[in-house]
């Protein structure tokens, strides 16, 4: 995987990750220690719930994500540091379901005081095996700038 | 607890949560397994990096607000289902901090097509023990009107 730097980047540049397989088991246990409600825990509550059926936490979507992106869907050198995002969760991620994220490249902003560093606005969108979109992650992250030798 | 319904809510309400301490294997553990990154799993490597020690990831930090949000920090009837929302991280999660959320009421929206509930604009903010924000969260959340008896 070559680790890419500020210069490297372009708008519009695409970005593909790897895959995860999202079983029930992953679903029950982020929930129990982190969004323990009955429609993330269980089958029959959650079937009579909004969801319709046992659904992952959006944190849970949101952090295999970040997992799927920093296994090499967006590859910068000194890693995925992010300021903060926007985040929106238009479907339910399913026992079963294989994700993948395709992030773009949305702007780059060199830092006015930082000169080592800039900002660069990305678009993740994380998608099921049948393509539906699951998440939509807006993020602001700080890139950097290739070292200067001497 | 009561849980309280779309009718019981106004603009400008606030809520308390909880607290929850974090440690060192927690923020590993997280790391680990979502977001295996130097600077949340190495004390040395962080030490080098942006953040000057370990720091939690800030999906780890999301995670766990949500913990304290639905343990109480948030009390509606019909929990808490997000479409999304903005987040940002002031600050980082260090190992030994002890995290609370509050919470404020900034928009209730009643649903023109679905007359069993509303959409409530809620803003979170995480802080540890100095009182300093770790995280705002700016959400929207699906809430239940009160049944309507017979």
């Amino acid at each position: 995987m070559t680790l890419l730097f500020l210069e490297d980047l372009v708008v519009g540049q695409r970005f593909d990750s790897g895959f995860h397989q999202v079983d029930r088991a992953q679903i029950e246990a982020f929930a129990k220690e982190f969004d323990p409600q009955p429609f993330h825990l269980d089958e029959s509550a959650a079937k009579a719930s909004l969801f319709g059926g046992l659904a992952a936490s959006g944190w849970h979507t949101a952090a295999i994500t970040m997992r799927l992106l920093v296994g090499g869907g967006l590859p910068f050198a000194g890693g995925l540091i992010g300021a903060g995002g926007e985040i929106t969760w238009p479907q339910p991620v399913r026992p079963g379901d294989t994700l993948r994220v395709e992030s773009e490249i949305m702007a780059i902003t060199p830092s006015r005081s930082k000169p080592d560093r800039g900002m660069v606005a990305t678009r993740s969108e994380t998608r099921n095996q049948q393509g539906e979109t699951v998440q939509i992650l807006l993020a602001k992250l700080v890139v950097q700038r290739r070292p200067v030798d001497g």
